[in-house]
Order: C-alpha cells, then sequence, then structure tokens
C-alpha cells in the first residue's frame, strides 16, 4: 500500500473553469470541507494575481486546520528580476502558507515564445526562485509546466529543468500536462524517465482535453508518481482537471493505494456534491462514483442481476465512496425495480404482496399520463408512503389563477407580466396571497412558497436548483402533454419531483407541490 | 493509418441512461444525423425488449442510407431453446437488419449466477445462436459481455467463450467491459491475450465507471482493436459509455488512425450537440473537443500565449473538430459559419460584407437572450430575409392575455381551464378573437390561427408536428430563461422555428409567430 499525497487545486485551477466564481466565504467553505474530507494540501489561489485570493489567504492563515496545509501558488520570478525584487514572489510569500507552488516552463517553445529568452536563463529564474523561497523557509512544489510537451520536444531540456529545481531545493516536482493532450502510455514513458533523472517526489497534474486526465493520473501513479493533483469533479479550464472524485476511489478502492481512511472516503460523494454546490455547478449525474446515477441500473436484466450478486453489475459496492444503488423505475424494469425501494420502509414486503403489487399499478397508470419516476425519486417516495399509510399531507392548494399578460412593443417584441394568485388550506386555516414573476410558473412558485411558509417557516431553507421540461407525445404539438422535473435543496440534501399534465403550469404545480411535501415529510421530519 | 470500424450505440445503450427516452422519430433524427457524419455501424435497438424498437426498424430498413450499416442487438438463445424456436432470436431476424449484434457470457460467475447453467451449456448457446444467424446470412458481432472481468477471473474460459463465437461464424469479436471497472493497462493486456486467441476483427465497448472509458478504448486499439464502440458525448446506463465524441477525434487527429474523411469530422462538434438537443440532454460545457468551453481561454495568459502561437496552449486547431476557439474576455465572431449561410441568398456577400457583419451581431445578440438557430434554420432564414430586405411582415401581434384557472379537485387533482385572447393588426385591420385549449400554449396558439386565417386562408394547410420545450441557464430555477422549438408542416415542407424567453407562453408565441410568417414568406410565396 503506497501512501500517496492528493494536492486539491479546485480553489486555484478550478476557479479558471467557465463559468465558475467563488467568492472569499466560499473559498473558505470549500477549504474546510477539503480538509475534512482529508485532503493532503489545499491550493487556494494565486495571491499576486487576484486580490480576492489575498483576502482569503489573510483570514485562512488564521484559521485552525485539520491535517490539510494550505498552498499559495504562482510563477517563478520575471527575467531579469532579482526574486526580492519580484512582486508576485513577495505577494507569494505575503500569502504566509508553509507550502508555495511555483511554475516554470519545461517547453523549449514556451521559453522562446512566451517567455522570449534563452534555455539558460529560464533555469536560472527556476533556481533562483526556488532557493529563494527555500531560504525563506517555505516548502516549495515546483510545477513543471508543459513536461510532457516539453519532454516530446526536448527531452534532454525538460529534465534539465526538473533537475535544476531539484537542485535548488525543491520539496516535490510536479509534472504537468497543460494542454491536457497527452495519452497514458506517453505519461508513463516521460514519468518513468523524470523518475531517473531526480530523487525527490513526483508529482501529476493533468487537464482533460484528451478526455484521459483520470487515466493519465492513475498511469503516473503506477509509473512512480506519488503527489496526485487535481480538483473536485474536475473543474477547471476548458476540459478541466483531472477529477479527484475519481481519481482518489480509483487509486485506493482500486489499486490499493492509502490516501484517507475507509470512512473519510465514505465522505467523498457527499463533499463532491458539496462543492458542486457551492461552486453553484450542477453535478453531472453520470459521473463516476459520486454522480446520482453513478450505480443506477435501468435494464431490467441489470437490475435482475444486482439483486442476485451486486458483483454481477457493479465493479465496486456503492457504500464504499458513501453513493446508493438506485433501480431506475422505467418501461424496461417491472416490480423486482419497485420491490427493491420498498424494502427501505418495510422489509417484510415481497413482489407478491398487496401493496407492491397497489404501488406498482399506480406507479404504471401515472406513468401512462406522463409522470415518469426514473428521475424523480422524491415523488416516487411520496406515492410509496402513501399507499402505505407514511404521508401526512401539510397542505392544500384550494386554487390558484394566473394572468399573463403581454403587449406588443413594435409588433416584434413583447413586455410581459405573470401574476399568480393562490389559496391554500392548512389544517382548517385557509391563507390566500399573491406574487408576480418572470413568467407564470416563477409567479406561481413564488406566491405558493409566500403562502406555505405562514406555517412551515423550515421552508425557507429550501429552494430551486434546477427545473426541466420535456414534452412527451409531442405529435400531438401544443397540447402534447409536459412533464416537468424540479430539483429543490435544503443546502444539505436535493431531491427531485414530477409533475405531468397537458397544461405546463399545472405541471409545474404537482411537482412544487411535491418537493415541498417532501421537504415536509422527509427532510425536515 | 490504420482505418478503424466505428459502431455508435447511441440508440441502444445511450438509452439506457438516466432520463433518456427516444421517440421513433428521435431515433430516425440521431440515425440520420449518424449516417451523414460517417459512422460505419449503428446500433440502433433491442428489438425484443422495446416495442417502440421494432417500429423504428420497420420504418428505418425502408430508408435508404449513405454508408451506416444498421445493426439489432439482442442477446444469445435463452438455455435449453433451439435458436429457431428463441422468440429473442426471432425479433432480432424480424428487424431485418443485415447486422446484427448478440451478446453472450465471458465471465464464468455470470454463467453460474445469472443463466445459473454450465460453462459448457453457455458455449454452446453462443455457438448455435452465432451460427444460426450466420445461416440466415447476418453479419454477426458477438458482444463478449464482462470479458474483462470474465479474462481476470478466468482467463482460459475467457478466451473459450470468444475462440467458439469465431468457429460459429462471428465477423467481430467485441470485448466488452461491461462494469467499466478496467484500467488501460488491464485492458491492454486482455485485448493482447485476445488477439493471440482469435484471428477475426476485435472489437472494444468500455463503460465509465472508474472514469477511464476513453483511455481504455484507446488503450485497446493500441493493443490491436480495429472496431471501435460508444456513445455520443458517452450517454449509457451508469456512468456512461466511451464518449465517440472524443475517442474519435483522439484516434484520428492524435493517433493518427483513419476513421472519417478530415471535411467529416470537422462536423463533429455539430453532430455532438444536434443529438444531445434531440435527446433533450445538455452538453456539459468542458466535453473534451466539442463541449463549448474545450477552447475556451480564461487566463490572461493563455489567452495571450494563443495569440502569439496556439500550439502554446491548445493541445489541436479547434477547427478540426469544427470547435472554435473561445477567449471569454473578448469573445469572436463565427461569421464564416454565417457566412455560409448567406451564400443561399446572395453570393457576392464576403466575410467583412456590412451584412454579414450586421446578421452575426444581431444573431449572437439572440443567442445571448437563449435563442438558438442551429436546430431552427426557419427562423434563421427569417433573421437573414430581414437584414437582406426580403422579409414582408404579414401581421403584427397588437397583444394577448392568458387566463389560467385551475380549481382543486381532492387537493391533489386539479380541473384546468386556459383561455387566451389574441388581437392581431394586418395591413390597417384588426382582428380580435379569442379561443381555448389545453394549457396556454395550446390556448394562444388556437386563436392566433383563428384571427389570422381570416386574412390568409392558406395558414389551413399548415399545422404543428412537434412542439419542444428546454430550459437553459437553469440554476435560476423557475425564472430560467426557456427556449421552444416548434416543428410544423403544410403536408409537403417542414420547417422549424425558435423563441426565447423568461416565459414559456412568450417563447412560444416568438416560435408560433415565426412558423406562420415562414409559412406566408417562403413556402406559399
Amino acid at each position: 500500500m503506497k501512501k500517496l499525497e492528493i494536492l486539491d487545486s479546485t480553489l486555484r485551477d478550478g476557479a479558471q473553469g467557465e463559468g465558475i466564481s467563488f467568492s472569499v466565504s466560499d473559498k473558505l467553505k470549500i477549504a474546510e470541507s477539503l480538509d475534512k474530507f482529508g485532503i493532503d494540501i489545499i491550493e487556494a489561489g494565486n495571491p499576486f494575481s487576484n486580490p480576492k485570493d489575498t483576502e482569503f489567504f489573510e483570514k485562512a492563515t488564521k484559521r485552525h486546520w485539520g491535517s490539510a496545509k494550505l498552498a499559495a501558488f504562482g510563477s517563478t520570478t520575471r527575467k531579469d528580476t532579482a526574486p526580492e525584487d519580484d512582486e508576485g514572489i513577495n505577494a507569494l510569500l505575503s500569502a504566509g502558507t508553509k507550502y508555495i507552488s511555483v511554475f516554470g516552463k519545461a517547453w523549449d517553445l514556451h521559453v522562446d515564445v512566451i517567455l522570449g529568452t534563452s534555455l539558460a536563463e529560464n533555469l536560472s529564474m527556476i533556481s533562483g526562485t526556488v532557493s529563494y523561497l527555500r531560504s525563506k523557509g517555505r516548502t516549495v512544489l515546483f510545477d513543471a509546466e508543459h513536461f510532457f510537451d516539453g519532454y516530446k520536444a526536448n527531452p534532454d531540456y525538460a529534465l534539465e529543468v526538473i533537475r535544476t529545481a531539484e537542485k535548488a531545493g525543491a520539496a516535490v516536482i510536479v509534472l504537468c500536462d497543460t494542454n491536457g493532450g497527452a495519452f497514458p502510455d506517453e505519461i508513463s514513458k516521460a514519468v518513468k524517465a523524470a523518475r531517473k533523472a531526480v530523487r525527490v517526489t513526483i508529482g501529476i497534474h493533468c487537464h482533460n482535453d484528451t478526455g484521459c486526465a483520470v487515466a493519465n493520473t492513475i498511469s503516473a501513479v503506477k509509473a512512480g508518481a506519488s503527489h496526485v493533483q487535481g480538483t473536485f469533479t474536475g473543474m477547471g479550464e476548458r476540459c478541466g482537471n483531472a477529477d479527484l472524485s475519481a481519481v482518489i476511489p480509483d487509486l485506493q478502492i482500486k489499486l490499493g493505494n492509502s490516501i484517507v481512511s475507509p470512512e473519510r472516503l465514505m465522505t467523498i460523494t457527499k463533499t463532491a456534491r458539496f462543492i458542486n454546490e457551492i461552486a453553484n455547478v450542477r453535478l453531472p449525474k453520470n459521473l463516476p462514483y459520486v454522480g446520482s446515477s453513478a450505480f443506477a441500473h435501468k435494464g431490467g436484466m441489470h437490475a435482475d442481476g444486482v439483486a442476485k450478486d451486486p458483483r454481477t453489475f457493479e465493479h465496486i459496492d456503492p457504500s464504499l465512496v458513501g453513493n446508493k444503488r438506485y433501480f431506475l423505475l422505467s418501461e424496461m424494469s417491472g416490480r423486482s425495480a419497485v420491490l427493491s425501494k420498498l424494502h427501505a420502509f418495510d422489509e417484510t414486503l415481497t413482489k407478491s404482496s398487496s401493496e407492491t403489487k397497489q404501488i406498482t399499478e399506480k406507479m404504471k397508470e401515472l406513468e401512462h399520463e406522463g409522470f415518469q419516476f426514473e428521475a424523480a425519486a422524491a415523488s416516487f417516495e411520496l406515492l410509496v408512503r402513501k399507499e402505505l399509510g407514511k404521508f401526512t399531507q401539510h397542505f392544500e392548494i384550494d386554487h390558484y389563477r394566473i394572468i399573463s399578460s403581454m403587449d406588443s412593443l413594435d409588433g416584434l417584441a413583447f413586455t410581459e407580466k405573470a401574476n399568480a394568485l393562490v389559496k391554500v388550506k392548512v389544517g382548517d386555516q385557509y391563507e390566500i396571497t399573491a406574487d408576480e414573476g418572470e413568467g407564470p410558473v416563477n409567479a406561481i412558485d413564488k406566491a405558493l412558497r409566500k403562502a406555505l411558509e405562514v406555517f412551515y417557516p423550515e421552508l425557507k431553507k429550501m429552494h430551486l436548483i434546477d427545473f426541466k421540461v420535456r414534452v412527451i407525445t409531442s405529435n400531438d404539438s401544443t397540447a402534447a402533454i409536459t412533464r416537468v422535473l424540479i430539483e429543490s435543496t435544503d443546502g444539505e440534501n436535493t431531491w427531485t419531483t414530477v409533475g405531468a399534465s397537458r397544461d405546463i403550469i399545472n405541471a409545474s404545480v404537482v411537482a412544487l407541490r411535491d418537493s415541498i411535501e417532501y421537504m415536509l415529510n422527509v427532510i425536515s421530519d
């Protein structure tokens, strides 16, 4: 069992991803969750290029951290500048972290075209920077930028670069596939060459431009790297970085390396989802290990197989990463899929129990009307609870009215107004209220919550994170059935509900109602 | 340059993905786009387990296809059943395809636990099935299910399985990592062993449960596989299949294999996006090669570097896959794409014509608001006609009002009523009318046509055939932008228009209006 060191760069390289913009408070929350999970080094920002990162380090270095060390990130000195006069280097030192990552050029093309300097001058910039930071008592991680492209173009120079960093006192030499264009066999060959050239710890930093970042990282570890870099769920510039939520389980569960305790590994799904929530990025369902579909079985045959022996259709036990097996309820699966869900409520039910039969019937009836429970586990759970008598109805919608009004501006564009009025009944009390919104669904959503928060203030914690519309039986054109999926969260849990109707507003209200009932019945119960 | 054969299984294995549900018409559209792109074999469905797939094959086998061959998919016979008496085998033959994929067990655990039969009986089921299908004149692709797990558990038996399929006449032996748990070096080793065991073409079929499906596929090709399976953008059960939109550029552009012409490869981004649009699946921005961020540079340094020499921060030229470099701060224009469309109206226009510039600007502005013209050629044509002064506005919508009213039946279901009132202006005449419908969109559609048929009786020939709704920028939940695509026909021609708005009704009205204007300007003109 080789012990591997993990550096997470979600807060630095991940922040380069399109649409990612972390506040200082976001960064603190994510850093805390990485520490709790057991990440060794958190590369948290570039204090020279980003003033928000300077503020982060001021706050973060005052906090108490568990096992995680913080690292600030920056480049080697500019050419013709002594380290002590270089603003970037001074900013790195001011961040006050024990660990510092500095990147330097390992590809001759870059030295020439980007730096516009000589190969020798680049080596002395690297040497000067690393030894200066060492002299200030810092542990230096040297990022050999474009190492793999450099190794292909001019192997002697690429290796000379890392030898220089080692001599200057770098604790780790991180080999970077900066453009993300490499394949596993190329990575393996170059890491082996690096291992021969230097004796210090070798690190690996991969990007996903060929779709191989995870495999490339693993291939580097197999070739001798023992420091591993990546980001959670693969956030990062262009196609992103190696996804640590796949790399860590691959390395520990499947390949026997030691990274975190088994108990901490069981929190990786929660950690990945929390980070995506803070980053306001939707976690792709099909993400390895941590996605909500990662252990979801749709084909009837696969579902039956897993019921007989999970090994037949699962490469690992989902509980090892804190994820869950799901059986998708679809046209392709039958009563055994339903049954496996019922067992969460009552272990004694069988395929021939009347409850199993009734729920299967009810589900089929609703699916015929356009509902689909495959992607709406919360609605399915409510359906089961209703049939088993374990559901409390917290409110009724007595009626609602929508008035959408549009006036032409110039015969081409419209001004739009949508208003909703809703009357709800809770116990024997009524509440009637109204709101306006951007479109009818937004208006009724706001009005409904406004009415119900009078009775259930805990609903303030809950909000929608996704709203999906699908038109089905679409040959009937605008009179087709509309299916709405709504994903809600209270910050910790997420759940999805479904509504279907010929009227999109009605379909939305059904999904909203279920979403709120799920919060009241299951989450805050 | 090794010539590789590609099998796309988006319509079969992709359809197993959570939330994927293709109609027969969706399947036909996707198959046509795969054919046009240059896929060799389209594995289009399982005619035994899914009645929709039977209908698909009935329609598809009557069409004329380019270079693509269709394949139906199913399993070997059930135990103790002769092929001619096996319903599954008969369904496969009835599909009427030249190619048939059959899967059989290559892992002894599965033979025992799932089939509950002997290892010898499994071999004779495989042999009987393959030779029977051969005797009916079909080309058989044999999917060795769980080959890699089987090879680890019992290598002799796994190899015996593929030898049996070869002897029985399979044209291709497809090695499947069904559970998706393998790594590139394991794949490589097992493919090499298979190459020694049989002489027929070796295929590879990978799943992404370790995040290595793309790398595993490439490693199999390097080890000697020459038939490659996957799905577009990696759709499929659990974590999905190997993503062909990454695998194909990897193999052809970066590793020098020959798959499609360079011109066709330049349509891979368009093809991937079209398939996702039809599947109603959001294309992750960071998808290798085809994602909208795949060549997006955020860091100023990277953007500067690319401006100096694209090789410095890009592993390939994005135009090779029909994608675009994108600087997140200073957006570049897609003027040449627009120009190619303008040439249909005026051959003399160039990239620097003011019309080209204006239309590009207008299009970008509308795309920023949520419109998308790739799937809505009729709306784009109207936009071009407007800018070139070749558009006649036949009517204005002065205003409309929608009243949706719902009353609770029992607190659970609703009765619904939607009414629309619309006032249109044609020349200097006004017509005001109203109608009711199933939901607000249906109501406004009916009212609008009723008002306009007074002036344009030819509109009676036209009706809607499809209505698609897509929610974009969905982080704003119910206040997100809704994009509506409407497909219309007059019986002879079909055309698609788009509308986008925060309000679904408004988005629908914009698409309806364009649809009617297209009929009046282009079709009946």
